[in-house]
């Protein structure tokens, strides 16, 4: 029988350097068009209110492939219980099997993400910046930071969010974090969107936002923002002007960020072009497809790929294994 | 931790009896539009070959909400395992949760399928059918046999098969099956094709033929004749001309069997309008629809539906909380 691993079970199989590069890998692989990922399918409940994402595919020639069921149940906070659930099947691609069941509750979505925007941020990044802005609070905002410590030596974070209340909450877990604590990171709040800007190289927005929060004129030469909020109709983060001001647009799946995302509102605007997005999995392997001088501006647009999850089950299968 | 139930302990939890209630029900909800069951999700792999579905849906306002991974992997049986592998998740409709996985093996998939043919059969049947005729030799055509005992009370059974000696093996096997043995049912192989059509007032075909199998002028008056076979492109088990012929054309699905099954065949040829087939739900709750006289010649053309797969996997949940 095909075991199933609950998330207290699958946390301590997962090692986070580790996960940057094989999440890397992954882009690489999809970008090379080794990686069959067909649509996304959905389900949509009105009462209680929840939508469900399944997500599925394969490398070519791997020996699994994987499916993943991810959920959003507004209500359930009401009820005391966490609004996403998620489990992960990892079948054999040889004989079909059912391997392994996943049920992380969405925590290996959430990792996967975060090690996206370390990838992004390696590859994208300036050298030497000094302070990093974080826009959102939520738990994916906390995961980007905690993730890019592994990539990006920096001295402090600047955080911004609507409710400094929120922030300030934030901050106090993220001092007692093992990563931020190991990399020596301070963090601050913003009193403004304007002053994180100014005095951040690299940002990342992480929030449900369905109006810019990001302006062109408030982004200095030489920044990298990394926007992964934005992943269904009629979410925006980045205003669109800000990616027809940037020297490079990346995005993660450049066929889903012409969908959704923030390249799409940047492509209706007349202010981007679709030929002009490069691929991430091109960038990481051929770094001039990337930013080739340290005052330009680039912009990472991510909306998730079934790869990320495909090489995130791997891992765990693997060290599953190797117990 | 939601529960993994593996083939042995599903087996005893579903009762056939009821299992075929519960399918008709789905029919009629499915026919009520009370079912949301978007687009089926295909995998595909070349080496070895092997072929992934996966079907998903949710009853409007039901407890829970289903999804089914079912495999053919064809080389499998040279590494002496089963073509076959599948699994069911069972989701609350309330909160996204995860609530049971049911690692069936396809086995639930086989009973959901039998179970329809008993529906259709309860419904579209005339009365006094004497032999039944069983077109088919494997799991599926000897499943069918055995759940037809709980709703046609015959004398005996004839069976046709390509291969004279998987025809005697057949025989042997259901002969010491229970539910043959419980109604008294007697089987003898068909010399052809002409000797079964002559013989059966109630048909079933279930072999995945791309030539049709049974042509109009064998058809005696009064036949009821399940097709179950053709679920994907390029079967074909019934001659165009029979469903012409038919008095009554029944789908599980008219969306499905419009594109492949039996009926896309004679709508292709111009035989057959899609106005003029009856859905099998439609007919579970209004008999008028059905076969009206006991001369008539009804054909019931099956390709499954996940409301199927929704209401054995609820049938196994209840079971097993009840235990």
């Amino acid at each position: 029988m095909p075991h199933i691993l609950d998330l207290d079970a699958i946390r301590p199989l997962l090692d986070a350097d580790r996960l940057i590069n094989e999440i890397e890998a992954g882009f690489a692989l999809y970008s090379e068009g080794r990686v069959n990922v067909p649509p996304v399918g959905f389900l949509h409940f009105d009462d209680p209110p929840g939508d469900v994402h399944i997500k599925y595919g394969a490398i070519t020639d791997d020996d699994v492939w994987v499916l993943k069921v991810a959920s959003g149940f507004y209500a359930n906070p009401s009820l005391g219980l966490p609004p996403s659930d998620g489990v992960i099947l990892i079948f054999s691609q040889q004989t079909g099997a059912l391997e392994l069941v996943l049920h992380d509750r969405c925590w290996l979505t959430d990792m996967r993400t975060a090690a996206a925007g370390a990838v992004a941020a390696r590859h994208l990044a300036p050298s030497g910046v000094d302070h990093i802005g974080i826009i959102g609070t939520g738990v994916q905002a906390r995961m980007q930071l905690e993730m890019l410590c592994s990539v990006v030596a920096a001295e402090s974070a600047i955080v911004w969010g609507r409710n400094p209340e929120t922030v300030r909450e934030m901050i106090e877990d993220l001092t007692r974090s093992e990563p931020i604590a190991a990399a020596g990171l301070t963090i601050r709040a913003a009193g403004s969107v304007d002053e994180l800007a100014a005095a951040s190289r690299l940002i990342v927005t992480a929030t449900s936002a369905r109006e810019p929060l990001l302006r062109a004129d408030q982004i200095q030469p030489g920044t990298h923002i990394t926007a992964m909020g934005s992943d269904d109709d009629g979410k925006q983060e980045l205003d669109a002007a800000l990616l027809g001001r940037a020297d490079r647009v990346v995005a993660d799946s450049v066929s889903q960020c012409s969908e959704y995302g923030e390249c799409v509102h940047a492509i209706s605007a007349g202010l981007l072009a679709r030929n002009d997005i490069v691929e991430l999995g091109a960038v990481v392997r051929d770094s001039a497809l990337g930013r080739t001088s340290d005052d330009q501006i680039t912009i990472a647009d991510l909306t998730g790929v079934a790869v990320q999850d495909i090489q995130i089950a791997k891992m765990i299968a693997r060290a599953q294994r190797e117990r």
